[in-house]
């Protein structure tokens, strides 16, 4: 057990804010104005989630990148994290797994605040938990906003993250240390009758905006922003691992943080394609498909 | 995949609190008032914190508990959840667990507010997460508070969960499904110097806020209150999952729910055990040791 010991004191050193009162309690306290809280949760499970010769710290940084994205659709300013850690078996896994994960949240200003440590039995599966606490806008952006007539945005370029045919990340860097897009997504929810990250590929985070809405979502393949020239849009649209921010603004509206139109809300229902202005048939499959 | 859509139907009809939007966001929207929130997050791993032939909705069940147990333990009033669910690969455990989690939810009013599913691989150690955020007192009592001259007292009997020679517990409901003592934590708050609930043991946990609070605190086994009449004092005490809470008053003040002194706290450090007002050698385990 000394290795917990360890990792339970690496926890200690990070965990600085009031609210955790040293990781001491089986819980943590905080005092809040009144207001709306933003709650989200990500589970990370190796060979799902990510690869098992991902490098640690990048795992770690990815796990707070992906519940800060969720805080960012929302244009939610982070307050807290729980986290829930599997013990690896390995110390030094282990630490340079935290050493990632608080990078990000000091860059990201999310203090840990408690969570949990366990031992797995041997040859299970690595999986972390984190849940993460912001402080929501007046108005939240959800799934369910988007109108007829609102034009589709989504922030930064497509696809960077997606796997090229040698089974490698076209740009690994993207692919391991996500960006989430917090200050876009505060200064856009506003404005955004929907918005949602892409965290399982465009095409399909897209076709879930429209089910959730009740609307049709037509995209132009040709006005996708691509993060590199020679992708192919479809294949761009549907890799995952973007975590840029898809929204829908009233028609006529600009968005208040760099973005690109890439379509439009119907009245109707389901995603349609369209390139150099014909309709395309949608591909067979249309992102990532890891859970819900 | 189907299996995963039916839990998470089966999940959305769980989740009607407003805060949830159907489950149909990657987050939760919570409006609260200004005031003290409390958090925590358990998880459990077969193996280690429950045995892989327990009953999964007493598993459910004890999911919850342990988390209602450690916000009873700060005198706070549920507010919500998230649950961090890996499916196991078969439908009907996935859905027995969940009516025994919704059991326990529904009775201590903890409305499901979000979370996330995901799929394990073959081979793993079912796992979960649950997250609760509860409403605190403006006095919250940590490990921290105890003082030297304060007594020790413990709600309810200890020692059921523990487990008798051959190898099943002495008390199999009490084992499978805990009571979390919610309106006793929240009566008791306000007066306690120092409260937690008492999970690996009587005596680790006891010497668990010892350490925090820094002071000695000696335990009279005699006053023990011992779920079973023949139950040995030191094999109740080191027994876990009592889920009864622990906690220090100033000397002179009585306990506004039923509970039993067991022993004063004082200056110096750790743990000291008397029988017959005569000291006694601490045993070799306090308790059970599976995390922090």
């Amino acid at each position: 057990m000394p290795d917990e010991f360890a990792f339970i004191a690496a926890l200690r050193a990070i965990a600085t804010h009031p609210a955790a009162a040293g990781l001491t309690d089986d819980t943590a306290q905080l005092d809040l104005p009144a207001g709306r809280l933003i709650l989200t949760s990500d589970t990370m499970v190796a060979g799902v989630h990510f690869r098992p010769h991902d490098p640690p710290d990048a795992i770690g940084w990815k796990l707070a990148a992906v519940n800060l994205s969720d805080l960012a659709a929302k244009g939610a300013k982070p307050i807290g994290c729980l986290l829930n850690y599997a013990l690896s078996g390995e110390a030094a896994w282990d630490h340079s797994f935290l050493a990632g994960l608080n990078e990000a949240l000091v860059h990201y200003r999310m203090p840990l605040l408690g969570g949990d440590t366990v031992a797995m039995p041997q040859g299970s599966a690595r999986s972390f938990t984190l849940t993460a606490l912001g402080g929501g806008q007046a108005s939240t952006p959800l799934r369910s906003g988007a109108q007829p007539g609102d034009g589709l945005w989504v922030t930064g370029r497509i696809g960077g993250a997606g796997f090229s045919p040698d089974g490698e990340p076209h740009d690994l860097a993207r692919y391991l240390r996500p960006t989430p897009r917090l200050s876009e997504g505060q200064a856009i929810a506003p404005f955004a009758t929907a918005m949602m990250d892409v965290s399982d590929g465009l095409l399909i985070d897209a076709r879930r905006l429209a089910e959730t809405s009740g609307v049709a979502i037509a995209i132009d393949l040709d006005a996708i922003p691509l993060a590199l020239p020679d992708l192919d849009p479809i294949a761009a649209a549907t890799a995952g691992d973007d975590y840029e921010l898809l929204f829908t603004l009233p028609n006529g509206t600009n968005p208040p943080a760099p973005a690109t139109r890439v379509g439009d809300v119907g009245v109707g229902s389901g995603l349609h394609l369209r390139r150099a202005r014909r309709s395309v048939p949608l591909p067979a499959s249309l992102g990532y498909c890891h859970g819900a």
